[in-house]
């Protein structure tokens, strides 16, 4: 159960101090690490007495301040930092010089106001997601420190942004390790009561802001639904795994002939061909639910064949423990799609494993398209966008990669 | 010197047969490797006695065909794959296949006919490039087996592309180790006498196609110039080790305010300075003659600040050897840029070292930014243009990268 802390903000010098043991490593933290782990953590009575969300002073075993901290005492990430600076009050201001931060970078990306606003630790906030559908933003307070917070951050984010509508998803899964309930809100405003359209690329998503993960939005693919889409002018697409149709929509506002959408869930499904009913282009999507390996198989059987294929599935090696298994999965979904491109067709396969990085990735899809008999160039990688910044100490762990290859005639 | 094989094609029952050792790996090859080393094959006298730029059979060691390749007896890379197909002719119409094929993927990708056309042994024309300039080719046949065939060669080209004239530029290092000259020449129609004039990302550049590397351009930063433009609009940008402006010119067709390139080569800046002028934007263009590290170390000590900063110095790891060198090169370029980014600002760190992957490379840049007091965002990478193709086997060879960092107030 989630104790929280008093919503106004303690001064300084009032803030409990914890402390990393003598033989932790102050240098990753003093260079940007942005976590403390349990176990490196001095966790006496004091300590484990903090509700969680608590505002603690960070010291080096020396009692060197490092800085501000939010405490978890039951979590494995017992402390996330918050500010280098220990004189720092972490109030609705402080929120607004967070989020004004990262609002100036993707008001320059981006055309229109739909992006990922807060990618949690690199842009300051750990462990907070936030994601902007025009005038609705969705905050995912995935850490004790900021759900304690709440209403603060949701203030801050009206008056940076100017939405009007602060929805609280809570079903994320890190909740539970933070000992947070999954109790979602309307923070502000009125939440919508149909899926929003949401405009990339030249195409138009529906995205079911209320509906949860299964049929909401993802942001991170967007320039690599731009590249998919430079080169589906005219082609034939197939899209497994299509959620909501990223690659497929986006494929046909390029002049693509037609997209072929396969994915295991009817609603996502639905979404997509609303997306494209909204283009004007519903004629041009087909929709075939089911698993997406059964689909490739009886595809291959029915001797299909398109210009452009994508495979974005889910993580198949989320853990380094998953790795391997997760690598054949990846080889697998290689060899099966690849015989389904046409001659001189694109192949574009993508993985969101944090496990498998981009080297492992290509190898095994190389691996895959090569037993298929088939011969390939690699002529793009791509990652997520960049409303998904990362921390560059820790830039290796960016999980999304996409690779673009050519098979040759 | 080189020995040419005459340029009427031998029909495959006239070729010589080489011949892969017990102990090679003929699996590599089998699955797709392009090269043959000279101490995985039997050099017998009649192999030796081949003259550079013979066609062969390659079979393995149990007299397996493996396909038809191009051999330099006298090389390291004693053979390289034309045509699994050990019953092709290589003619001009099998040139025209090859390039038909790299042709429809470029004319699909771009919109203008200014790209690398061949890029090598990915292109199915290996040790060969071509760059495309609208009307003018510019090929370097940097493989025996093709500079011997380049007549052939060159024809072809005008016939899929349609350029009326076609350079071939001799200066590439590796023909050296093919044992060809330096010797270049225009094969067909008039070579131009003033810089062309190439459009890219919205700028305008001149390349001095006749003048080699120096003086010339390189089409693989497209996408990272394109990205950095984004970032640059009403924004003060450095460009180091600008060569012809790649990065600052197509800031300022973005809308930056000022562009300052850096290079040691006055012709490379006067051709800067030309693109500018025929932008109209000559005003907006400073250039700054001197080693880029003494011009960076000037800079810091003046105080300067800059909204973009670029570096894309020439491949401080080109090889293993130099590896852990060129790393600490880069943590330092890292570590001077970093100062001068304005808070909020963006730096672009390039490496073109095969050596070094993007993760030693991230990994550098990192440090040299934490080293400089500064707290980044990475929030992109890029890697060389489709009209760089890789072979998806040794696409981790991929020679370029960039990292796209946010510097944080």
């Amino acid at each position: 159960m989630t104790q929280t802390t008093t919503d106004v903000p303690a001064s300084p010098s009032d803030l409990p101090v914890v402390r990393l043991k003598p033989k932790s490593d102050a240098r990753a933290i003093r260079f940007g690490a942005p976590w403390v782990y349990a176990e490196d953590l001095v966790t006496d009575r004091r300590t484990k007495a903090l509700g969680a969300g608590s505002l603690a002073i960070l010291e080096d075993a020396d009692r060197k301040p490092l800085g501000l901290v939010g405490v978890t005492p039951d979590s494995q990430i017992i402390a996330r930092m918050l500010d280098r600076d220990v004189t720092a009050t972490i109030d609705q201001a402080w929120f607004e010089a967070r989020l004004q931060t990262a609002f100036e970078h993707r008001e320059r990306m981006f055309d229109a106001p739909f992006y990922r606003l807060i990618h949690a630790e690199a842009d300051g906030l750990p462990g907070v997601i936030i994601d902007r559908f025009g005038d609705i933003a969705v905050v995912q307070p995935n850490a004790a420190w900021a759900d304690a917070r709440i209403s603060q951050l949701s203030a801050a984010l009206q008056s940076v942004t100017g939405v009007n509508c602060v929805i609280k998803n809570a079903s994320g899964r890190a909740r539970g390790l933070e000992g947070l309930d999954d109790v979602s809100e309307v923070l502000a405003g009125t939440a919508p009561d149909a899926p929003l359209e949401v405009p990339m690329n030249g195409a138009i998503y529906l995205a079911d802001v209320m509906g949860g993960q299964k049929t909401g939005l993802f942001f991170d693919q967007r320039p690599n639904h731009a590249v998919a889409a430079r080169l589906s002018k005219g082609a034939r697409v197939l899209d497994v795994f299509s959620h909501v149709g990223g690659f497929g929509l986006a494929a046909l506002a390029a002049g693509a002939q037609s997209a072929t959408c396969v994915d295991g869930a009817q609603p996502a499904l639905d979404l997509a061909q609303g997306g494209a009913d909204a283009m004007g282009m519903g004629d041009k999507l087909r929709t075939r639910k089911g698993d997406a390996f059964a689909v490739l198989e009886a595809l291959n059987e029915e001797g299909a064949k398109f210009d452009v294929v994508v495979c974005d599935p889910p993580a198949f090696a989320p853990s380094k423990k998953s790795l391997d298994r997760g690598l054949r999965a990846y080889e697998r979904v290689a060899k099966l799609a690849a015989p389904l491109v046409a001659e001189g067709g694109y192949l574009v396969l993508c993985s969101c494993s944090h496990a498998a990085d981009v080297h492992k990735f290509a190898r095994s899809s190389a691996r895959g398209i090569g037993r298929a008999g088939r011969r390939a160039q690699h002529i793009h990688t791509g990652f997520a966008g960049p409303d998904h910044p990362l921390m560059p100490q820790l830039s290796e762990s960016g999980y999304l990669k996409a690779l673009f290859y050519r098979l040759l005639p």
